[in-house]
């Protein structure tokens, strides 16, 4: 990992020689923010590469967590990229961290004279396998998570696999929910890779295993990662801008997406399978940083437990698969119970996706690997699916 | 204009039926950002018109000055736009007033739930012939016009030319700047029209004379608006991001432009006509907004003399054209000179480009009508420009 022989983090966002010899003739100029905890860690690594390379650094080390993540930090980094002087075309902004500290970077280049390149540099799994894909960039606002924001893709995200030895069992947790989802709603190999090494993979902490010579071998933590990137980058690819509406009929229709598609999924709707889990976990989350903190893939997985719940209530599966589901979290150590996701909160939710979207739809499972999406969900279908939530998570045998 | 029959300002960002059929079935939410001034002027036609469609309407009065042109503003809008909890699928904000209340409105509109369609109605003629035009939105951030915004096009501009009769001379002949610009780099037809009849259509405030029942008449209002119009957006639309780098070699190289492309300016570069008059204004601008206060059509008018007196300066046209040049902006009641535009701002001008983009290149007028991009401009030459400018500025016959 940042090697400092390798160009990618200094040019990688360039695309033809010419401008590459260009960029390459000039005193490079980097604005590089790193979160404060990965600083603590990969601080002296990362300085000495951008020195090896003789770049003109401005690092910024910022606490890039949810309660920062707003536009006082935006704002933060845009003036240091205005000091620094960078030129706009060819100096690309660096995150070096989790999912909060690419997403307010990605904001502030994006806003940055009206766009900024910036490249992800992804640090927890979290990072890794949701927020570095896809071109979603944004800060909380009005209490609301993400409400401002852009759709601007990173010109570059560098993977790298090193940093995720350096995170503990629950960060790695956190990130392993949106594994969980992908699997849930369309991978049933990575459901049953999950089922069967979940908890090694959280022991491992993502690395090679003695033996994994082979990046495909059956279970190796390589195959989990490029399966859940995979099936990620397959549903958002079609519809990377969420312009369901204005991208229909309008001159955005005919951009190629920059993603090979290659799912069934249709170019304008407006409710995706990667919302699973993502419809009552915004406002636990939210509620959950005044109180007990619960990180974003908690949530989700709440979120997910409850929904498996529900499409137990709806007829959609068996007790079996959803207690599958949810042995698949437990063995992630994810929680699937939260009390603070009551009725209240979780009707108020429903009531949010309505006022802004007139309509609420949901997908849910239907089966091990597979989902569907409804928009005729019921009150007491949801108070039901509660109640069977909260009465799964007091069962001895079922307690994280 | 606001004519209660018509739909354009409610539902012209839809385009296709069914969208319109649905959107006409739910009650209608709008949030409509109108300018102080432009509120005690129209302020009743435009609630008349929302109350006869029964639209919840969130009303806000702003003064959108180039001084209130900031981030706060943004927010405020933004809190708005939350507050009313429209779907950003359907429901437009609308901006009514001149180009910095666009601009902010725009911007606001463009962050909020990562994009939220937004109308622009402008209500000045910098607003009608300039800054309705393209996709720039955004504010200013460390004491620098434009540093933080975003290029969303809006889903709906509505030019109506009957706002223009309540401006002022000045207001007037702040557009009329942009007007001139147009002129001066590539519209032969548009500078004769603003050389014969520059005086007359300040005076009548652009509306139809007795007689002008032909919008194409000789020296009509209208035919000077829609050449001033036309040669903008042939200018802006082969790069209408101004992605020169970025753009090349990605998947935004095969959009094709919004506007039919009828120019012979290549897509990949990053220096582009429409800049003339705005490099050294820039600076002025700003300055201008601590001490004597400028518009920014006046601020670019003196931009534009100083580069007719650089052209002369380097043999790009003789004294006769240049006096001619001046003597149209003078004819438009537009100032050519002001003494906050000296060596040093000029320069220092010049040094915030090449900080920027590395390299200076501006457009110089080569004749009437035309123009040509240099990027070989020395400090000597700027400084003798200068005092040319100067210089004929001091002539009893000349003063504004």
């Amino acid at each position: 990992m940042l090697n400092p022989r390798s160009d990618a983090l200094l040019f990688g966002h360039l695309s033809d020689g010419a401008t590459l010899a260009h960029a390459r003739a000039r005193k490079l100029k980097r604005v590089v923010v790193v979160d404060s905890v990965v600083h603590q860690l990969h601080g002296e690594r990362i300085e000495a590469y951008f020195a090896h390379h003789d770049v003109e650094t401005r690092l910024l080390v910022l606490p890039t967590t949810e309660e920062n993540k707003n536009m006082d930090m935006v704002l933060t980094i845009a003036e240091a990229i205005h000091d620094l002087g960078i030129d706009r075309r060819l100096d690309p902004v660096i995150a070096i961290g989790g999912g909060v500290c690419m997403d307010i970077v990605g904001f502030a280049a994006s806003i940055y004279r009206r766009k900024t390149p910036y490249v992800r540099v992804p640090t927890t799994l979290m990072g890794y396998v949701d927020a570095s894909i896809g071109a979603k960039t944004g800060v909380n606002f009005a209490g609301k998570k993400n409400k401002l924001g852009a759709y601007v893709p990173p010109a570059l995200t560098l993977l790298d696999r090193s940093f995720l030895g350096t995170l503990d069992a629950r960060q790695l947790s956190n990130g392993a929910a949106e594994i969980v989802k992908m699997a849930l709603v369309k991978d049933a190999e990575l459901f049953s890779l999950l089922e069967e090494h979940g908890p090694s993979l959280i022991e491992g902490k993502f690395q090679d295993r003695p033996g994994d010579v082979e990046s495909n071998a059956v279970g190796a933590p390589s195959r989990v990662l490029t399966l859940a990137i995979q099936t990620m980058l397959e549903e958002l690819a079609p519809n990377l801008w969420e312009d369901s509406l204005t991208r229909c009929g309008s001159t955005l229709a005919v951009v190629p997406p920059p993603l090979t598609p290659t799912t069934t999924v249709p170019v304008c709707h407006s409710s995706r399978l990667v919302d699973f889990g993502h419809i009552f976990s915004m406002e636990l989350e939210m509620e959950a940083l005044h109180s007990n903190k619960l990180f974003h893939g908690e949530a989700v997985a709440i979120d997910m437990a409850l929904c498996a719940c529900l499409a137990t209530v709806r007829g959609h599966i068996d007790s079996s698969i959803r207690d599958r589901i949810l042995a698949v979290m437990r063995g992630l150590r994810l929680p699937t119970y939260h009390e603070l996701l009551d009725e209240k909160m979780a009707l108020f939710a429903i009531e949010e996706r309505i006022k802004f979207s007139q309509t609420i739809k949901m997908p849910l499972p239907v089966g091990v690997g597979a989902s569907r999406i409804y928009d005729d969900i019921s009150s007491d279908e949801i108070v039901a699916a509660l109640a069977m939530a909260k009465g799964l998570s007091a069962e001895p045998e079922f307690s994280p």
